[in-house]
């Protein structure tokens, strides 16, 4: 097993650099264009706080789909299980990530999970506060807690974009209107939920979330922000439906919790270990970064990472 | 957190039972009457080869669906990870495990997981061997091997039951035929199929797989039988798809691999350190045993066994 | 067969009112209550202009679904049959009025037909005007001069209950939207919509616009307003997919085409026959009225209307 | 309007034929080959029996789709229209006609409509008789009456193709079996369906099965064989649901009951008028053929067939 290091990780990077030409950039995202297409970065930190990093680690990118597991958090602070999951599954389940079919189901009367875009934007209309601007303060504030990053902030012509081009998605929420699932204000749940994607990171940022995810919701401060067994729901989730229709793909060629986004971010969290932060922006027709999902796959086997392996557990 | 033991495992039954009460016996199983409504068993054996049974763990009951996870180490042993996904996927689904539906998907050409009906016939008709006997008698040493029970046999009343109510396999067979995805005779692939779902266990059998796949795949004579990756690949399906269309809440509720069967069996494999098996014969409408959900939901929580969560794990 | 007259339809609506009893009055209605459960009524215009009329005939009830025939009409006018038909099929289908998940079907680019709320919109969308009061005063003008009818007007707490019950339509036109289907602005297109479906008619109004299609589309006063192959169309697809999901049992039982409204609302159109007006407020679950369709089957078998049969045709 | 005669027949063909290019013959019938690709042919005969025939209309082909007009009214004698469409629907549905996920809604218990293959195999299983034998020889006995063709057989190396590719019907035959729908043997509703399919027929056998409909059910002997109320509901049906999900087109563009068969043959029947074959095995990714298509659209225009238009009607 190589040592964790920079000149393990900068290796692995051009080793999972040529998966790029798999992937395409999102031409939806404003600060996108076909030049960043070969962009790859990764930062890993580890529960003691050693950090390592490699290629375009310092490239910023929309959260795009990575928000949808902050948002989990904070509504599962406000509500508690119960209450979110009286809106929204924890099932996993193979359309894409914006299907509308699977809302129709007659067995269901709820999106399936949290990490598909209906669901998210159910969890989103949970989360406290008086007004948009109220909630989505609290989102960013306990976003700069988690990171330590107090200049995270959003991106206004991302979230120009996520409106413009917003007509999936609004007819996601107002269907989940229709059927009694959404039951506050459809634009303001949409108007947060765009804010939330479009909220600029960089790997530092996304490793960030993985640890805190993974070493116990404590932020750098050592304050315990969210309960353990919130965490373990959540990182679940994660593992089951949180690399989109490519999921099961994931548990088991890397094993341990991950979350993508359509801007080519992946946050991988292994329990107990350390926190992962990948940016690559090429994409696949199933949302996930090419060249990122390459390393983070890479990354699982060289480390032993993988949860279902022997290796990585306290009893070998 | 309490100590492993029969004294407790005794008061875990006692606590688990009632919820029997949500389930009901499956009337397709001719071995299976309504006085078996409230059994419970169950059985763990640990990596050091502690057993430790409480309540009717001596109950035999049909392998049903937990016959799946055998089928698939089988056929990846014989034609590797490639050629088996090619005929299947390791995707999860929301449906139920016997819909048709998604193999008409224009998405998919073939079943979603080798957990579902479709996807383990799929998986059966790959196992090699000269004819249905010799195939099924492969199937039934490598069983011997991992519970170490010699006396496993099918029940021939079970066996013609699976034939008599199989029309709706034989459609899913059927119509793997018709896009190409089962290329094997489907009579064939459907008698190896039920005679595999056919044979009787009880809870030590179903702990001795689970702790078969939690402990590197290791018969109990020493001998390496199925290879690491493949042991992983199995256990990480078995976590997003092993319980049906309830595996996303078993992942959360539980957080280690389990594989169900409509008798009401459940094999969980917690890797590094124990294997379980549990008989709760009064299932819900999912498929999944109401009592064995329970108790297994209550041994992970009890016994810190939740993958997710920073207490299994080597760093804390 | 028994002569068209006042007191057989007095006859004809004494058999069918019975069949209320199986429907329910649409809650939704503002201008409905249980009150109006069993009423009935009926309007039978000829080709001659002999008018017959029994039962609750002077009942205004919102049109409904019954202004996709009328909004069809003047897409056609506005944009003939190619334009039209790039942003509907023609198709009948199986699934529900409101249905989504058709919209997400990888075959069509487009809503099955102009009958379903989906094609509706999307057609209303087409229809020409410089701002939604001006082509809801074009859809009006045209409505007035097909019944002439001059007092025809929108209901303003219909209109209102429309907007606030409208998630689901609001849905389906955002969805359009996403895929390019709708290209013109959605509220604009709802707008319309919503104020179409809330003009407020008797069964005198319904049986004129039934006559205008079965007499060559000739206003009372002589002119020839729509072009034959225009109304041919409508009136086919009228048959296939004007009585919800229930159309193939109309088609089968009546044979002539018909359109209904979830306000018990329906409009028949024996092709160089008569036009006919029923209201019956109580709805079944699939949206029809449940005496009027039982009149309507009484009519076309007692005077021989169905298209289907030979004693309808010109050669026997 | 030109005058039907042989000579406008064969500039009708000479249209058409160009239409050809645009289809493809079906591989898996094994009387056909490319060579086929560009034949039409075409048959009408009056009500007062008037034949005129152009093009190919010796041409024999395998009956295919078309047969299940025949069984229709076979099960309807047998029967009676309640107890048929307690198995079959009469709701047309915009999916494929081999398609499965209907089968699996749950809004529907049993397959849309008898023009679709699980409909028909639904139908077939009604067929009175005592053995598959038997069965067919009555089915045979009844299509010889219709066309007074006593030549009528079945085409062996057609039937052993049906069987050899017939995965998809069995798929859809047991699930129909896993429903209750399907009562009978599997099997034997198979084998009579794959033979129904077999028959060869030409365009002038076509044509007598579409006057039969269109003239009252009777006989070339006068013999009344089938009453009105079950062609009524034949021919409605066929409107609906016969030219496969092109049902919509052909109902707008031809306006008379036609049904198709996937060796590209066409019966049309004009209710009161006349009986039309035609044959043309290039046929579209619908399954209808295209040059038929376009010629059974020309003459509905030219000889102004259409029912939906008010020409063709007592009254004008």
């Amino acid at each position: 097993m190589p040592e964790l290091s920079t000149q393990y990780l900068n290796e692995a990077i051009e080793d999972s650099k040529p998966f790029a030409s798999q992937g395409s950039v999102n031409a939806a995202i404003p600060t996108f264009d076909d030049t960043m297409k070969d962009l790859l970065g990764v930062t890993i930190i580890t529960k003691d706080f050693e950090i390592y990093s490699a290629g375009d680690y310092k490239q910023n990118v929309p959260m795009q789909s990575t928000s949808k597991i902050i948002g989990l958090m904070l509504a599962l602070q406000d509500f508690g299980k119960d209450r979110v999951f009286q809106t929204v599954g924890m099932e996993p389940m193979g359309d894409f990530f914006n299907s509308i079919s699977s809302l129709e189901s007659p067995d269901t009367n709820k999106p399936f999970n949290p990490m598909i875009n209906a669901g998210a934007i159910s969890v989103a209309s949970l989360i406290k506060g008086q007004s948009v601007d109220k909630r989505f303060e609290r989102y960013l504030t306990f976003l700069k807690d988690i990171t330590e990053n107090d200049d995270l902030e959003m991106d206004e012509s991302v979230y120009q974009s996520e409106i413009a081009n917003g007509a999936r998605n609004r007819s996601l929420a107002y269907f989940m209107q229709s059927t009694g699932t959404l039951v506050t204000d459809v634009e303001e749940a949409l108007d947060l939920y765009f804010r939330m994607n479009s909220i600029m990171m960089c790997c530092n940022d996304f490793a960030r979330v993985g640890l805190f995810l993974a070493r116990g919701g404590i932020d750098p401060d050592g304050n315990k922000l969210i309960p353990d067994h919130h965490l373990r729901t959540v990182k679940a989730i994660m593992l089951t439906s949180g690399m989109y229709n490519a999921s099961g793909h994931f548990a088991v060629e890397v094993g341990f919790p991950c979350k993508s986004g359509v801007s080519g971010s992946v946050i991988g969290s292994v329990p107990g270990k350390m926190g992962i932060g990948v940016v690559g922006p090429a994409i696949d027709s199933k949302g996930n970064s090419t060249a990122g999902g390459a390393l983070i796959k890479k990354l699982s086997k060289d480390l032993e990472l993988n949860m279902f392996g022997i290796e990585n557990t306290a009893g070998e």
